[in-house]
């Protein structure tokens, strides 16, 4: 078997105006990574903020905090599967939750655009506490600024949420070492692709809804099942599979193998990626986990998944290896390899 | 003397569209509360929420914590005396010092608009982080979107801060009692009409300039100097002091006397506001407190706060009275007295 290292994107690179913000600097791929270290980082550099993980771990009181914060930018606000206050409040505690912590209260702060109409803004408030009820984290403190029509885009959303952590459960993107397994807990794609539909209108034969869901159930029955076995969680979202794998391999400094047979991509979500050129690894999911996780707790793990509805379709992807540190590396079907690596720009711009 | 109570506003109230979002409900006035009791309220409520205070007090892993969130959609981006990096730091900052916390950490959350020139972001950020660390409170996690040009007005900045509460000092907007003097610690009025004198190109003689400024230096001092005998404290940002005081005095059910001649005004402040029909008592601030402080420890509080550089201006505009629970009265200078009512919309869209 040959690798073949691919550095530039499946599809024509987007002509560079190195001096404005362009769509590709939030896209969570190469150029929203250069951006964070060109222009953020030199200013802002400090230990907490250079975990860059899906949060911090702050001290706090004796205890060890965990904070992240999310902005919701997603469009359209409704789509099938959820809304952007529901997607606001499982993006956060998800992201709480894959750094080991148990998330415990969100604060939520609104731009609201004049014109919005009130049922709307209602329908998604109550969407929120619905969601912020069934995950048991209370939104504590909330802000709303209204700016003027055409300075946004019907709603933004910003999330934050603090968790407290076990010192006993410390996952985190650069504990993954050689001979690790690589778990998702379901089928990858969904949310990038419902989204997609929606905004273009396209009817596929099945409907594509959002998977976006809470977390959190699945990071206890890992916790209880594996413990510290469980060495990197991560919620792949903007930039998908592809580049939180990415992400993990560069900070762990190891290698990944992963198996294309392996990945579960739902019939009608690599159907609406072939029509659109599309690659499913890089499209986002709203309620998928990647766990990599010691070898000796793989089964364990696994069951665990297994065991709740929405990581009832878990499975092995890959394995962590001594080689091509810092790569992602896919075995096709037909029996080459090729390296999965981080996109240059975005492919879906605003998906959450 | 008569007291006479006006329900209107000074300026025509605009034909308000009940269905639809209007820039009236970013004011911090009587629109804005309707908004959150009519729309988010009856979906969200909970015991943390419900103390509709500056920040939530919660409990964290046995300390008592304190969260507040904040969007910034100041216009101009740049102003006089600051711009939306520093103020997105210090306005929570100070939203987390006046629950009587130390704030420890701060997180930001940015919405950039395709198109802003990046060299202009990263002035903004590397504000952003002189503030924080003049403050002392390091921005430990971040989030970047990019919405399509159009859709934001260059860029906007959540941030939410997290302080840690001392449980011996607990000011609180419900804790005014009939007796106690109201404090000021600098002039009035001076964020709200830099950002209009920037935004509409007018030049006075002489600039008016921000007064943003983080007020922890004042809270420490005042509870060194007074400790339990500052029952309030509030920044009076959006909606002046006027709407602050109302919101305490609705809060302690209480009335509150104003002195006209004792409520610091600067001269440009008060001519600019003349020319453009305002009233500072409704015009922002960020860098000003209000303390209500028990009789006896007067003295020591405005004592403390004149200590300070940014406290120098400190003085009594008032006390808390049992008469007219839940208004405050203003005593003029020609003798007579006027209710200072919550304003129904704004004054001054997006301020901060």
């Amino acid at each position: 078997m040959t690798t073949v290292r691919f550095d530039g994107p499946a599809c024509p690179t987007p002509l560079v105006d190195t001096e404005r913000v362009q769509l590709g600097h939030g896209s969570g791929g190469k150029l929203s990574a250069r951006l964070l270290k060109d222009r953020f980082l030199p200013h802002l550099g400090n230990p907490f903020l250079a975990q860059l993980s899906d949060g911090a771990v702050v001290p706090l009181g004796g205890a060890e905090a965990v904070l992240s914060t999310d902005t919701f930018v997603v469009s359209p606000l409704e789509f099938p599967g959820g809304d952007i206050g529901m997607l606001a409040v499982h993006g956060t505690v998800n992201d709480v939750a894959m750094m080991g912590a148990r998330p415990c209260y969100l604060t939520a702060g609104f731009v609201l655009e004049e014109g919005l109409p009130l049922d709307l803004l209602e329908r998604i408030v109550r969407s929120m506490a619905a969601a912020a009820q069934s995950v048991g984290v209370p939104l504590v403190a909330g802000d709303t600024k209204v700016v003027e029509r055409g300075k946004a885009d019907g709603l933004y959303i910003n999330t934050t949420g603090l968790g407290l952590l076990d010192p006993a459960f410390r996952p985190g993107p650069a504990r993954a070492r050689p001979g690790d397994v690589i778990l998702v807990s379901g089928e990858i794609g969904r949310h990038g692709m419902a989204i997609m539909a929606a905004r273009e209108g396209l009817a596929f034969e099945s409907a594509i809804t959002s998977d976006t869901a809470s977390l959190v159930p699945l990071v206890e029955r890992l916790k209880a099942a594996a413990g510290d076995g469980i060495r990197v969680l991560r919620d792949p979202t903007r930039g998908g599979l592809a580049s939180a794998l990415n992400e993990i391999a560069q900070a762990s400094k190891v290698g990944m193998r992963l198996v294309e047979d392996r990945i579960p991509i739902p019939v009608e979500v690599g159907a609406a990626c072939e029509i659109l050129g599309l690659d499913p690894m890089y499209v986002a999911n709203e309620g998928v986990l990647t766990a990599i996780v010691a070898p000796d707790q793989a089964a364990a793990a696994l069951e665990a998944l297994r065991g709740h509805p929405i990581g009832a379709g878990a499975r092995q992807i890959g394995v962590v290896t001594t080689d091509h540190p810092g790569y992602v590396v896919l075995e096709t079907r037909i029996g080459g390899t090729r390296v999965v690596d981080l996109l240059p720009g975005d492919q879906l711009p605003r998906i959450c």
